[in-house]
């Protein structure tokens, strides 16, 4: 059966800022959802902020397996009630990938338990993402290192809680590191941060980060939507 | 300096319920309060639910470099705000150590990530705590596994995110497991999780579980009250 | 293609012992083959201590994504050069499952860099497995635990470095906890450490336990055969 | 009680190379023993490769709590004898400190299980250690990052098992980022990597390195002694 995959985007600097548009004129949702239906054994629907419900019903939740989730200027737009139930949907099994920006949208933050705060510089570095752990799926095909042109800049020291495994480790001219590409596990849900797709530039074009993408969306796909046994339980010997 | 414990307690079964009263005449914080006031180094004060502010205002969480919590019936009584506040502080870098049902208090959920739910059961289980990390601070002193004769039951799966270590596992007579001692990172706070101490039994008598609360306290103060540079970021190279 | 798995097996307890042989009649290494060589997508060869070379000549192990491992009495009998040859192609990307007794085999210590050594007992404790990751890959399909009626007793402190994921947690009768089910990474190759398995029982016919070293090697196969680029290199950037 | 340190160092370079003898006169080891007889509660021996057994004799390990290592050139010369005595003292308890070159050391590999290669170029790199693990007390009294005008470059993949923790990720002007400050543990020893300090640089003069190497050695200080109970064991409950 075929991952169901999600793509949520805020959708705003693609409709109100003449450089996005250009490089994402259907907007970065669009671009993903490009490549991803191409891939073997994955479906894709898109999301974005200003629809109702921020287009992620009961029902699209309900049948989603893995959320890609791109947000920046409109965090605090997004609806508690929403978050609410992504959350929960994350708890149950459903795998989420938080791209760039998304470190600071309210649903990344919550699952984390920190500030995931960070440092920043918009000023054309180029970025080189080091593979950090190459046996695990989600650095599957990837040689040495991704090479990206020019993209903001993302320093430690990076507010997240020790992940279960850095896969991309980046180097910036400018002279900071950055723990790009991190995997986290909460309840039943399978969680990938990874860094690279600042609005202005291409990356959402570069073969090699939508191969990441997919990899990782492969790799948080649910194994079992399990029924956790929780509360009051009888003993299993004799007392 | 010394390390300045503040240990927070619901407070409410032991002037509610007769059986705990006896006890924990004056409260589990006393209890607390009254081993780790002879060990050298450590001074605690004590803060409790019905007190305005919960007993943690900006000036007591201020001097706080460790907070115990014990809480279990009321856990939805303890004010927003003041877990926000709690909640800032752990990331600040004040240590948290939480006991035994406190696994959901707001707090313990909000830094975790996940539901933190459990199996349990009242029934008098003999726990015998296992140490699965023997170097570990917190295990110093305690030699293969600390027994208590009646406690409690909390069974896996415990749904906690990935711990940076495992302390201790626990068995119980019903045929039970359990990871019993947890650290965890949040920003620049440590968090130890430690399971025994059910209101119903003597278990903060117990030499060996105040030595471990003795050890996590040393572990969990704060290194440094760091400040770190988040936002914008020049250039430490020219580009 | 299919996943190759050669399943090593020392093969002494069931041609001298009566009743090893009456549980395995074929040796425990055929029991696994049979139930793999259902299993879609994965083919088995096996190999035994007493073969030339161990039966792990170049061209075996060249051809091996994911080695099984079972030994027990000895283990000193397996020659060095052929560990170092098993050591080099788990570097290089082969999985590897160390079954049961298998702790104390050359290469599961070489490995691991500790002594490995427990705490054991053949006393029919009832061992109850708990799941403990019950997101990851080698969890899929398994309930709360699995049960078994009777098994040797390891128990803790287990003497390895810490796992990058505890999968299972065992309940035994005899008031011990172990660590069952343990994930590591060396190089490019993925290590499951299983715990059950002691020779005079039927444990590697029960259907979950088979299950689970089935998701082992589905997990332990390689995701790519890396070359790694080591050694001298030249700079990337104008230096 | 004062932490008994011991520093290994190779003391090879130092006497060969005109270049290295400049920077350090009477050694690496001196330059190191000269900071850290001046740190509170901490007092230093040394001992060299080519004494009698190294210069770590029974009695000297017996009264070691941290080993110091530097080797580099001659690391096959290191007796398989005195390496097994290191090993066996680590397990026991003893703190591991290996710095740079000593990634390729005999001890440090076989306490590793892996190849423990990577990349590297002596061509003046800047390097920026920047801290990944603020709240680790390896990183206590350090900023942002810590800054060496000129260094050997180790670049990444880094052929190591997951750290527990890594504290100090590396910038290199060439273009590479490196884990530079990561611990283990292996059975009841705690083992810290600290990459800077190739011999041609006053590396080993930088206050903030020698402060780091300080805290290094206070964390890496033995808990307890413990005596681990393996083997047979009888039952803890009636069976």
């Amino acid at each position: 059966m075929a991952i169901r995959v999600t793509i949520w985007n805020e959708f705003r600097h693609e409709q109100q800022n003449e450089q996005v548009k250009e490089v994402y004129p259907d907007g970065i949702h669009e671009a993903l959802a490009s490549y991803l239906n191409k891939c073997k054994g994955i479906t894709t629907k898109t999301a974005t902020l200003d629809e109702p419900e921020h287009g992620l019903t009961d029902d699209v939740l309900e049948n989603t397996d893995v959320l890609i989730w791109w947000g920046h200027t409109a965090h605090h737009e997004v609806d508690d009630a929403v978050v609410e139930k992504v959350y929960n949907r994350v708890h149950a099994g459903m795998g989420l990938i938080a791209l760039h920006s998304a470190h600071f949208s309210k649903i990344f933050k919550k699952l984390m338990g920190t500030t995931c705060d960070l440092k920043w510089r918009e000023a054309n570095d180029k970025e080189r993402l080091w593979v950090t752990a190459p046996n695990h799926p989600i650095a599957q095909g990837i040689g040495d290192y991704i090479e990206l042109p020019a993209e903001e800049m993302y320093g430690e020291f990076f507010d997240i809680p020790q992940p279960d495994h850095v896969i991309f480790t980046s180097w910036f001219t400018g002279g900071e590191v950055f723990r790009s590409g991190c995997t986290f596990t909460r309840s039943n849900g399978k969680i990938f941060y990874f860094r690279p797709g600042h609005e202005t530039y291409p990356t959402y074009y570069n073969e090699e980060i939508l191969h990441v993408i997919e990899n990782g969306v492969r790799w948080a796909a649910p194994v079992d939507w399990k029924d956790f046994n929780f509360g009051n339980a009888q003993p299993l010997e004799d007392m």
